[in-house]
């Protein structure tokens, strides 16, 4: 049964995956009222929050099937579904935004530089690793006199999947300690500060972004955003440019995270930015937008998979969010007394370490 | 089992009544990390975004204690909860907030009456009517020298219950078609315009209100509210004076609505508001919050129900807010792409005459 865009209030909008971005996903489509149907092969804490959830595996044919006859249309929140997943499900006639190209340039880091090299923007300089290849990414990296940073090319998040390489002798023991993974070598470079662009691309082609955030990371792991950003109005624009284009070459929709690094005000335009990563979900650095605009990623990117027209993504306030790491979500008593602190808080059962528990928005004036 | 106070992220926060309401109510404590078990004996739009729903009568005591039981804290959406049922709960030990007290006040127009007036708070002149007190109304309105409103003692909402008197003469055919059921008639003032409080009281006390919003109704429904009203700081202040002093008289706990009639700045100081009604739960009137404040009247309800410190009533925007009523929600389309138009549908499936389907808040700045 073929679905009418744009989906009327009460339509149901499939999720696949259940951690926090499906949770915020799922509280935002029901502001709007959606209802939310979640699958994952795991209950997590966007189940909450959801009219329906099914628990099954992602590699489960019927299932996955019997999802999509459920709903009127399908999206993700984490860039790991299987891309055979998204294919069953397109499979039934049920469209999946962002769609599964999308998928597959994002879940393999060679495929993803060599994507955004190609539309002429720049990447750091990076060299595959693998069996054959090796020896001919240890003699570049030599050229590149400095260090670099060996990551394996899938299931890498939050600085999982990640090794320093100081020197070229160092190369064959890093790799050795990702278990001989498909791998890419980059070159670390000194950059003036990390930036992300949220970018929401509606199933008309329309693109808005919201205002850059400045991104501070430890451990691999998103500490801090904070919106302004120390860029100049112009240098913004230049970077959202990018990310519009990025987004328009995989025919994107919903929300699209661009991680990128700022080269400083001293480098040439050509260089200014360089794209680090990108994501095919609304991002962690976007959660600012929950309380300092209008209408934020999660809406935003419901409306697009919806197919309705974008909302503004104008910004009322500035704003810092910092996340909430393992224990520092223990602080809960002392950052729900903080005059101004606003509070999010995922449901998740465990703080170990490394999981990210909540975050808190803090705003004032622009 | 006794609860332990403030609530840790993780508990569950049980609602009686499942409407729109209840629906945001349990948005906002899935933010905190609540989980969100709705009680009702029809499911409504709350249960598409709780944990738990139970379907059962507001008369079964074995339902409502197992309710209790799977809880760790209860609240209300809807001033029509039997106040039986809240004394099953509470026999269970579980506590009920606002309590079964602010349900006995507002449940019943003369008793609330009686109850505000009795604080030295003033209200529109006032009579009860029943079968023993007519003749004694029909004086006291011939007093009057002007027209009346008959309104049911008990179960009116959103003008239901409610009849004019235009003269004394026909107070006895305005109570037949009432059915005769336990009345009070009121005098009809006119007044410059309607405003309303929403303040929250925390276990501990403190209190804090939002900005106050004016109000416009229209057939007995509430259809717009504007922050800031027209009215002075010290107006303001004065009207927040007068709901905090009920908040505390009952001893209450969570969002307290309390609506005005605002008399002109010609009226003398004691007699510039009138109280008209309580609403002892969150309420329509402070749903521009949502997106105006850091933190909305939803979430402080839920704090203030889990023994958190109460966050920040400011506001960071200029706001309108207007009621979609009925068929009024058919226009989703035009208002999904009316730029800085924040649409909220409530999920309900019949969008019946009257009936309450969603709200706009549209913002500008300060």
């Amino acid at each position: 049964m073929a679905t009418a865009f744009p989906l009327p209030p009460g339509a149901t909008i499939g999720i696949l995956g259940s951690g926090q971005l499906g949770r915020m996903l799922a509280i935002a489509a029901a502001r709007l009222g959606f209802r939310v149907h979640v699958y994952d092969d795991a209950s997590g804490p966007a189940s909450d929050v959801a009219a329906t959830q099914t628990v099954a595996s992602f590699d489960d044919p019927v299932a996955l099937a019997a999802f999509a006859d459920a709903v009127d249309v399908v999206t993700y929140e984490f860039e790991n579904v299987p891309v055979a997943a998204v294919g069953h499900i397109t499979a039934t006639g049920r469209i999946v935004r962002p769609g599964a190209r999308a998928l597959e340039v994002a879940q393999d880091r060679l495929v993803e530089k060599t994507f955004i090299s190609g539309l002429g923007i720049p990447v750091a300089p990076f060299a595959a690793v693998d069996a054959a290849t090796i020896a001919e990414a240890a003699r570049i990296m030599t050229d590149w006199r400095g260090p670099a940073i060996l990551k394996t090319r899938r299931f890498g998040y939050d600085g999982k999947g990640q090794i320093s390489v100081g020197e070229t002798a160092g190369l064959a023991a890093a790799w050795d300690e990702l278990g001989k993974a498909a791998a890419v070598l980059e070159q670390r470079l000194l950059f003036a500060c990390e930036v992300s662009v949220l970018v929401v691309r509606g199933a008309d082609g329309v693109t808005a972004c919201y205002d850059v955030p400045e991104n501070e990371h430890g451990g691999g792991i998103l500490r801090v955003s904070r919106v302004p950003s120390r860029l100049t109005r112009e240098e913004s624009r230049e970077a959202c440019e990018l990310a519009c284009r990025i987004a328009a070459a995989l025919d994107y929709v919903g929300v699209l995270g661009v991680e990128l690094f700022y080269m400083g005000s001293t480098a040439g335009s050509a260089a200014r930015f360089l794209v680090n990563e990108i994501a095919p979900r609304v991002h962690n650095s976007g959660h600012w937008t929950m309380d300092a605009c209008a209408i934020d990623q999660f809406e935003n990117h419901i409306r697009a998979v919806a197919g309705w027209p974008l909302g503004s993504t104008a910004r009322h306030s500035n704003v810092s969010m910092h996340n909430l790491i393992g224990a520092e979500v223990n602080a809960w008593p002392e950052l729900a007394a903080e005059p101004g602190a606003i509070l999010h808080i995922y449901g998740k059962r465990d703080a170990r370490p490394g999981r990210k528990m909540g975050h808190v928005n803090r705003l004032s004036p622009r």
